[in-house]
């Protein structure tokens, strides 16, 4: 039971930005340099991000990404979504589920765990993650 | 944040030998068709459970797999662990961590959702789970 590299990284890529001036664009090399993220794979996380209406891309000089909306109008659910796709935690948990065994007594759990996982994710929003970056 | 695939047949698996009577062996090929797993990595799975001590092998005319304990004694944390290792939902809740990142305002999410999954699995044990397989 793990969370994807993918969705590690988007989430300390993204509370950087959370953590700066909104109206100020971060350049990705500048916030790679910040976390010691690494550079290519955030290059793809953060087309990932702006697919999912989280970062916006801010084009020329002093441009760069930056939140699409508030930082407290973003969950840290939203974010992992974006870059693992919808949450499933096993495979009857997807929609549709690719696992159907009838009369299962496990599904339930996953069910119940799935629910557990959604809402502890859903109720945190990137204000309230912000960092100490210069 | 997904369930590993080793992890996701183990429960299947064991949850076979929960459901049949405890002192009869159920061999590997006949557990394998019951749910329709995939034998050669089902041998590796069983063999991380008998490592940790969850079933248990029988040589022989007449042998198998069985529980090495009551089902009741068994959790669904014990069965994931025995073969995706110690829970670690990401990098920080390793044990010892892999990213000390000095205040981070995420860390303490991680761990209240590692809890909380401990917990879930933690307190679901075989028993519960127990499926209808001839």
């Amino acid at each position: 039971m793990k969370l994807s590299m993918a969705a590690e990284l988007a989430v300390r890529g993204i509370i950087v930005l959370a953590s700066r001036p909104a109206e100020k664009p971060t350049p990705l090399d500048e916030l790679c340099r910040l976390r010691k993220l690494p550079r290519d794979y955030m290059t793809r996380i953060f087309s990932l991000l702006s697919r999912a209406h989280l970062v916006t891309a801010v084009r020329g000089k002093g441009g760069g990404y930056q939140l699409a909306r508030p930082a407290n109008e973003i969950t840290l659910l939203e974010v992992i979504e974006a870059v693992e796709g919808p949450l499933a935690i096993n495979l009857c948990q997807h929609n549709p589920p690719q696992c159907q065994e009838p009369n299962c007594r496990v599904r339930p759990v996953w069910e119940d765990l799935q629910k557990k996982i959604r809402s502890a994710l859903g109720s945190k929003t990137l204000d309230e993650l912000v960092c100490d970056v210069q």
